[in-house]
């Protein structure tokens, strides 16, 4: 696959995965940084999550879950649970995928998580 | 539900999920932490395993996520790894997970990740 | 103990703890989560905070060291602050709390605990 | 070297690094921990940033890199990003930095100190 | 206070406190990073230790936190859980620390910390 | 650039930084996750070290800086401190750097990668 290609499937994949969500995250790097919109496009979208083995449900599952984990992601957070419900997850898959982290990241950090899904299944209605 | 019965849920769940590795957990907590080795049993797998909305499959592959992204976890992803094998996914869906997780947070940690899980594979031959 | 045990038990430790910021986070929770809500009734509160050999202001001392430690928990932190106040600490023995971490944590975590500490004491005057 | 002398070595070093935004620093700490004004002026900049070996240029370098992969730091970013401009990093290199970042962090804490950087460039127009 | 002193008073702080294992950590830095052992002196033993408010055995309870809350910190966690023991806390105590940290940073980390604490109990015996 | 030729730089710039401590990752994961492998090379070394603004040795630095900051990456850490002397570090140099560190990170996460370090030193010696 030539380079042309990756960029191509990742702009389509995103497109499909992020919607308008994504288009906020490339303006704001155009002026300072295209190379990493580059990058998310080539590696993020067009390398990854084009693989075999998982479908973007599962895909969006393990994102929200890394984000959740890692913290410091409220940006992040909200442009992927949005993905999520686009991929086909519901409100209370989303939650549950929360609640499954606490024995294992503790309260602050799924509080913080179901905070970001709150405003976004608010602003989705 | 009273509390005897989320610690014999709890323990019949871990029994199911983790097996022999969590016997391991259990007596290395007996005589120095006793009520750490309760609570694993009645909240981490008495409350949260047992809820509805995702199966044990999702549930693991949520927990392989989390520890992968926490870092100095890999005591638990070897516990955690085994169980995911042991409800039903594959070897390839493990690494598949980790993978999934590089444009989230980078390489070291996706690489610590899977060379736990290539003792893991190695021991369960 | 039973289950309505430990949630009546917790329910009755945190508005001790907490006061009125417990209920905002509850309320925050009723809609979304509410097992959320249940659990730091019944794991946190009626569980871990009624337990011996510490007093609740060793407790809420060792809670903001670990929220000033973990990173992004500035709520968590406004919560636990007033906590700390609500039980006896004072504004000094907090500061003071953070100022030990400085050689464990370095100076960013330190200065963003006290940012949030700033606004909770003057909100109390 | 007298703790005077590390403290007036300190507060030189740092009103040429960080200028205007060091005071800012300095004044929410006046009244509530004075002392850990005092120990960034003596240890931070009075023993560590006088150090031989690096120069600003590089010592600055380090700081943004650490600060980013620390996350929760967007206040640290904005004044050491600063610093970084007043010792002599260009917003090229500064950006840069933040890339060489990516394979080891992934993108969520690339994208929220190039944000912080965003902010920055355009106040300093 | 002249750095004279405070290398002296950490010196002694640092002895009363961690005793035989602040040895080790001294001496494996001699050769590659002396400087590191005289700001452990100066500024972790001389300046922090030595402040009024909270007593030896609260500052140590409030460093095992932290360590156990940070991650990546057996080594240090093993000179501080002596430590809390050379400055009067119980076994149980720190136990108790570490129970308190789960509502705050899940299972795997207080796991780590027990672990740590387990050998540390056994080879004081 | 096609991905042929990422792949093939990504190659010689890793031989060139890494040298055998790098065939010894990729051999690693060559039959547990050989994509992984590749992406490295492509991503990492082919896209990222390849880029212009930052020479080698600046590149070394703020990697070493990020593995220290992030914790649990002392496998990282050795691979890295050896490409930093490959590349034209000197020992003092990384020193420096992860003292540098110390007022943002604190004392265990600094100390760690001294301890990497010294072994690293007395390997080549």
């Amino acid at each position: 696959m030539t380079e042309l290609n990756r960029l191509d499937l990742g702009k389509k994949t995103l497109a499909q995965v992020d919607g308008p969500a994504a288009d906020n995250v490339m303006n704001s790097l155009k002026d300072i940084a295209p190379d990493v919109g580059k990058y998310i496009f080539e590696f993020a979208f067009g390398d990854i999550y084009n693989r075999p083995t998982l479908d973007l449900k599962q895909r969006e599952m393990i994102t929200i879950t890394s984000l959740l984990t890692q913290g410091d992601t409220a940006a992040q957070l909200d442009v992927h649970i949005n993905a999520a419900l686009n991929v086909g997850l519901s409100e209370t898959e989303i939650i549950e995928t929360f609640i499954q982290c606490l024995p294992y990241v503790g309260f602050p950090k799924v509080l913080n998580a179901i905070n970001v899904a709150k405003e976004v299944f608010k602003n989705r209605e």
